[in-house]
Parts: structure tokens; sequence; C-alpha cells
């Protein structure tokens, strides 16, 4: 599980690094699909990322509004004054809390019921998912975008002979 | 991670689903970003899953040419085709496999170690950022896109008192 979120961690420094290149008008340019700009999707990864963490750990969470955060370098400090508590619980990971229950009350009133280990994996594939939408939008104002690739970037250490 | 192999597996069938209802010229049609086109994203997704899974095994890839697959039913026929092998592979995945090395020759002659872990993560991630891109294409064209969401799908039982 960790070796995901440090993938995840490490990608989105290096969109907020891409993001330095790129005018403040680009960054919040409505764009099709999506959170609809390139700077409130990585607020919305950080905030979503940490707002579940919240719920597992049964604490209290509190809507942050994009309003309040509109430049790279405040999404950049409420991400890291984030990281600390989440990166402390996913290193407190163990695979007995994969089946843990999380009762998570619906909008309609019904009661959903998500294991912990599908809630993480949630935080995970959704900060790829919005990352793919990144590389679209970075296409089309003519910028490569950040590597989506896993490998090769030093996450784990290989058993060599 | 069969539950993420699981999980995508899932969002791909519902991705062939969403084509069914987009016309030929739609799924076709040259857009900006990732491999250029709805159908060949998907085509894309199973080619890469599969010659990953076949490198692991130590087994010869051939390269598929989206030119001879240029339709849902065969892009689908072959990722069907696939499926049997990959799904056998990632059924038989444990932990003692996390960190066997593979060596990756690359085009410039050097040699990358990558672990089988991150390679099993790498084949994860690369479908969930490319759908990620669909999901832009899929409201440039009006339609709602397939949910990335991992919960709500049954993936995990969880453990109930």
């Amino acid at each position: 599980m960790e070796i995901f979120f440090r993938y995840n961690w490490m990608v989105r420094e290096q969109w907020y690094a891409w993001c330095e290149e790129v005018s403040y008008d680009e960054l919040i340019r409505q764009r099709t699909g999506g959170v609809g700009n390139i700077l409130q999707t990585l607020f919305h990864i950080a905030d979503v990322e940490w707002s579940w963490i919240r719920l597992l750990q049964g604490k209290e969470d509190f809507q942050e509004d994009f309003e309040e955060y509109k430049t790279l370098e405040k999404v950049r400090g409420l991400d890291s004054q984030f990281r600390t508590e989440v990166q402390k619980f996913v290193e407190s990971w163990d695979d007995s809390m994969e089946n843990r229950p999380l009762y998570d009350l619906q909008s309609d009133g019904t009661l959903a019921i998500d294991t912990w280990g599908e809630v993480m994996r949630h935080i995970i594939a959704h900060q790829i998912h919005h990352m793919g939408q990144l590389s679209v939008w970075s296409r089309e104002i003519g910028k490569k975008p950040v590597s989506a690739n896993v490998i090769g970037k030093g996450l784990m250490k290989p058993d060599l002979p």
C-alpha cells in the first residue's frame, strides 16, 4: 500500500514543479472534464486524500474551499500540512486493517459499507485518474506532461544475487 | 494486488459498454494527449498489460498493431484472449515475488532493473492513468464518463461484527 502512496506523492511533487513553469492563467483556466482546472485538480487530490484518511481515523473533516487556496503556493502549503497526518497513517498500515468496515452515510440516507482496504485503494486510484486528466490538459497547452511511470522511480529494491 | 486488477478489469468492461453507445467516428477521432483516440487507448491498455505479464514470465512478446484491431469487437476479442493468461498470473501472485528483479534492456543500450512488484503496480497505474484521459475526452463529446471509484464496487468483503 505504502509503495503506491510514495509513488503518488512523488508524482504530485513533479506536477507542482511542472506548474512552476506554467502561467497562472493556464493553471486556473477552465477546461473540459474533471474538476475543471489544473490547480483545483491538485487541490482536490490533496483534499480528498486527507479527508478519507480523517474518516478512517474517525476524525472530523472540514470542507476546504478552493477559493481560499487559489495559488500554487497555498495548495502546496495545504498539501504539506495534510501530509504529516496522512503519511503517519499510511506508514502504520498493516494487512489486518484491510477488511475493517467503514460506515459511510450517503446523501440519499442509505448506509454504504466500504472496507478500509477499498478506501485506501480509492485514494490511490483517485489521484492517478486525475493526473491522467492533467496529462491531456498539459498537451493542450503544448507542454509535456509528468510521466505516470511507476517503474524507474526507485520505489522498491530488487533482490539481487 | 489482485484487488486492483479486478478493479481495472471491471472498469475496462464498463468502458467497453460505454463505447457501444458512441459512434465509431468518435471512437477513432484524433484527440489531444495520450495515444490519441479512444479505441486505441483501450487497445493499448490491454496490450501493455499483457506484454508486461509476458515479460515477467520470460515469455516472448509480439508487438500488436492497432491497424489490425480497429473495431470495438476486435479490441474486446484481443483483450479477452490475453485475459486468460494475465488472470492466471495475477491469481498466482504472492508477496515473495515483490522484489524479484526484472532486467529490462533499454533502447539506449543500458540495463534497467525493475522489481516485479513495481511492474505489477506499473500495469495497474497505467490503465487508471489512461482512463483519466478517456474521462476528459468523454466530456468533450458530451457524455458522462465511467466512474473511477474503487469504493462501491463490492471488491472486498468487510469484516462485520
